[in-house]
Parts: C-alpha cells; structure tokens; sequence
C-alpha cells in the first residue's frame, strides 16, 4: 500500500429544472475502484449551473428544496444575463451553492452519516449531460 | 517525517435552534495530536440538519447570523418533509450551508486569519451530540 | 517526481462593495509555480468579509450576483455587529458563501469547466488588500 493521487471520472444525464441526482453511488464506485483506504475524495462538477451538496433523500424534502431555491433565487426575476441567454437564475444558484465538495473517506469507504446522500442539483433550465470528476488523496491499495 | 493521512474526531453537544458553536480550538487540538505540519484539514460533521462555516465569534454578529437563517428559510413555512419530521428547515439550511470545510495547515497549525473562527451550526429544533469527523494529509511529524 | 505538499501565495486588492475579482490567473500560476502535476489545490482567503466562489465571468451575469447579494443580505438591515462596525452585512454574506474553495488538478493544471472562473467576492464596503494561500496536495515535478 503506498500514498498516492487518483482520479475517476462519471457523467450524469439530468433532466432540467432543480432535478436533483443523487450520485452518492457514482462516488462511491470511484473510491471503491481506485482502492483508496484512507483519505480525500473531492467531488467537482465542471459546470457553472449545476451544484453540489449534502442532503438526506427524503421526496419531499427534495421537493421542499427545490421550492426554497425557486422563492430565493426565482427564474421570474430580470438577469442581465438573459439578455445572451435564459438561464440567468441557474448561475446564481450554482455560484451559491458551488461545484466543489470534500469528503472524507475512511476504511476503503466514503465516511457518510447515516442519512447524508451526495446530490448534484442542475439549476439549467434543460435537460443536460453533466461531467463529474473524482479526484482522491490517500492511501490506495492499487498503488 | 513522512506524508500521510491522520484521522481525528470529537462530538459536539449542541442546544439546537440556531446554536452556534466554536469549535476552532478543538480542530486545532486534532491537527495537533497527529502531528500534522504542512497540508490540509478536511472538516466534516456526519450528519443532515447542520452546517459548517467560517465567522468572527463577536456575539451581536452570531445573533445576526442566526436572524439571518430564520429570516431567509423561515420556521414557520409548510415543508412537506415535516408530515414526517418537525426540521424541513433544518435540513434545508443544511444543505445550503453544507457540513464540508477543508482548511490550509502551515507550521503545525490551522492557517486562519485573525478573526477566523471554525463554527458548527445547529439547525435542528433540538438538542443533539454531534459527531465531527477531521482528515488530514500533508507531512506529519508522528509517520 | 514526488508526493508532497506545496503553498503559494499572492494578495487581492480590491474596490470594496461587491467587488468580483477573477483569479483564475492567479492560482493558476501558483499550480505552475509549485509543479503540481496530479492532485488537489485549496485557494483559502483568511478574512471574515470577503468569500469565494465559481462563476462564469461574463459582466452581465457578475453584476446580477452583485445585486442577488443586496436583495437577499441587504446592506439597509438592523445588524447587533453594526453597533461596533459598519459591515454586518458583509460577515453574513462571506460566512454564508465561504472562505475556502477545493479545486482538481490534472495534468499540471487547474481542471476547471469551460466557463468556470475562480472569483474572489470583496463584501467589505471599503477597499481591501485580501491575502490568499493556496495549499496544493499531490505529485510535484519539482519535489
């Protein structure tokens, strides 16, 4: 076992407005497939109108999250930004929220609590494929 | 020395509703016992109904931010989460604030400024333990 | 080539008053400075006012964040912090946004989307010299 960098790549295909796609498995396939042991695991979504973070998947949870980012951050409101595009809503949600999140991993598994699920929120008003990246740190048992 | 990965814990004994804790000197103990010199802290609490950021501990600054938080995701709004639960804005506030904080460490310390204080937010209505999690890599004294 | 940990840093000035300042540029060129080849960088801002973050930096879209900034965490509010300061506003808005932003590096570089920019948010209403460490984990050509 040595100390070392790995990286894991996946996509996800989301369906538009504040669709909400739990890739908690997707990240833990990565870790699993590098062999990391011990260590980091940075999910980073290479998007400007998507945005990553924790929350338990719970329907109408999900539901009532989506709703909080419609009354924060309406669609219905005027953006510059429309003036070259219609998704002038989707940025700043994404820019609020961020593409970046840090995880643990700890005896060859993701250390999540028991309702944390990690979930990619697409802000775009269209369905999208989105590009994922996995970059970890640590020990890894391939290496 | 030698690079490497430590791991440390602690639990935090919160009084829910928007309890504010400061628990800059506990990550700081953390990255001290492992002897950890140059690298990162990953901070991480395992669970849905609380978050992690940084703030200046001035008392009238946590009451605003407190304020903040009932102000922009209210109480007192229906949440279709709460026809199984009574904290639909806890993990709402949860998720929006998120329970993942990496920090830099130079010298064998937490690199902060002057008035950067490590917080965790309570935002469930009540009471809880709390588990925090903290992964370090980067050069250790002690491997 | 080596494992190791490498810092940079570089100081911000900026205008005060939502001030977005672009350095992608500038933690780019600590990624090349330091020769990390495969790993993660921590850009981390140590103050209490300013926050980072992702965005497309295109001006209309810049000055729409200013403004969702303003609407959502007025300047014209009753803050307790404002009886000592005049800057309530910006501590809330930096410590909702945060001062800590992990990003991948692949192939010696910044791995970012293609309209992704790393921008530094100045809340202070004043003009400020911000200092930012970068904190680079992995393979280092020059290590």
């Amino acid at each position: 076992m040595a100390h070392g960098v790995a990286t894991s790549r996946f996509q996800v295909k989301t369906e538009g407005r504040e669709d909400v796609v739990d890739i908690t498995d997707r990240v833990a396939e990565g870790v699993a497939s590098a062999g990391v042991t011990d260590g980091l695991a940075l999910v980073f979504a290479l998007h400007t109108t998507v945005g990553l973070t924790i929350i338990e998947c719970e329907p109408g949870l999900l539901e009532d999250f989506r709703d909080t980012w419609r009354r924060i951050v309406p669609r219905e409101m005027e953006y510059r930004h429309n003036r070259i595009d219609d998704n002038g809503h989707s940025h700043i949600r994404a820019s609020l929220l961020g593409p970046s999140l840090a995880l643990p991993v700890s005896d060859g598994r993701i250390e999540l609590g028991t309702w944390q699920r990690i979930v990619l929120l697409e802000f775009d008003p269209h369905p999208k494929t989105r590009h994922v990246v996995i970059k970890m740190i640590g020990e890894c048992a391939g290496l």
